[in-house]
């Protein structure tokens, strides 16, 4: 009832008994978003199935710290689950862009916050069984409020509120995005002193 | 910078510049796992782009508790990610299924055991950009250890960790699925005494 091994997501010999491997792969939707495989895996006892899943280029997420203690979030309404989403910023990795280069485009473009300390807290899978995006979890401090810039066709609406206003709606239900109640799981135990960051200036 | 409205993804009149409206849908891939649509919709300014999206019959994800404190979880290889992941024990929705039911089915199946007492802590979301899917939080203790029973072609290790352990690895990088370092987020908060839950009995 341990773990076999070091529970870090590496895979050694003494993980053979869960490894799928790859006999084949199709693409099997080729959309204007989506883009979906298809592949035939060699199961741990030798069996075949299928594996289904969405390849996604990856992504951040922005904790952005205001100097009076509150945090930078975002009302838009995303279409799949109909509704208007309370969330932290967040942006697709544009082709060869860095996570850090992504993270600060994205702060401006949608906020129109500008920072002057950026730290890498971690990475988060939203959703494993079948999309192979990550969302790298970025903290930012020191900011400054210019001009954002949407893109065309993205509406939503920027305000701000203190860390313990949105620990509150993500017990009472409000708020259900599954990046943002990580990026409180972060916040929370970051104020608390229990997981520290490390910080590095915006850069040029 | 404060919501338009309560944040809690009830639209109202005062959403009205966020709202987008499904014009027509057409499914562009029936899989054997992933149901994928794309849907024209109607923007907030009147013009036209479209959306892709999974459809998903929904899930179940289970913090279960030890009496001595421990919880259980799954060390499982994901085959979209190349990882094995540690998880909270969680699965899909048979069709008519309730939440509940499906939360003691997928815990009995996957690790053996049953509870006396459940208590939903609330839902969350994992990708609202592209999937319907939501994932219902249930708590579960009395846990009684019995045969688990896994689907054919489902591999999986099962093993306990106190929460400490378990949040430690949420905050050096062992833990990114989003599930679960949601449910941490709940189990931090319940055992601090923030958040509360309502017990129920199993049932027959």
């Amino acid at each position: 009832m341990t773990p076999m091994s070091a529970p870090d997501g590496k895979i050694g010999k003494q993980d053979a008994h869960l490894l799928e491997t790859q006999a084949s792969s199709e693409k099997i939707l080729k959309g204007h978003f989506l883009q979906v495989f298809r592949d035939t895996v060699t199961l741990p006892d030798g069996k075949h199935t299928t594996r289904e899943y969405v390849v996604h280029p990856g992504a951040v997420m922005i904790v952005a710290l205001l100097d009076d203690g509150k945090v930078v979030l975002e009302r838009q309404y995303r279409y799949p689950v109909q509704a208007v989403m309370i969330e932290f910023p967040a942006g697709k990795l544009d082709a060869g862009e860095s996570s850090l280069a992504c993270a600060q485009r994205e702060l401006r473009e949608e906020t129109g916050y500008t920072a002057r300390e950026w730290a890498r807290a971690g990475v988060l899978h939203p959703v494993i069984s079948y999309s192979t995006e990550f969302i790298d979890i970025w903290f930012a401090r020191g900011l400054t409020l210019g001009e954002r810039k949407l893109d065309a066709g993205e509406f939503l609406d920027v305000f701000t509120a203190t860390p313990a206003e949105l620990l509150g709606w993500c017990g009472n239900g409000q708020v259900t995005d599954a990046k943002t109640l990580t990026g409180m799981l972060w916040l929370q135990n970051m104020l608390s002193g229990a997981w520290t960051l490390e910080w590095q200036a915006a850069g040029p």
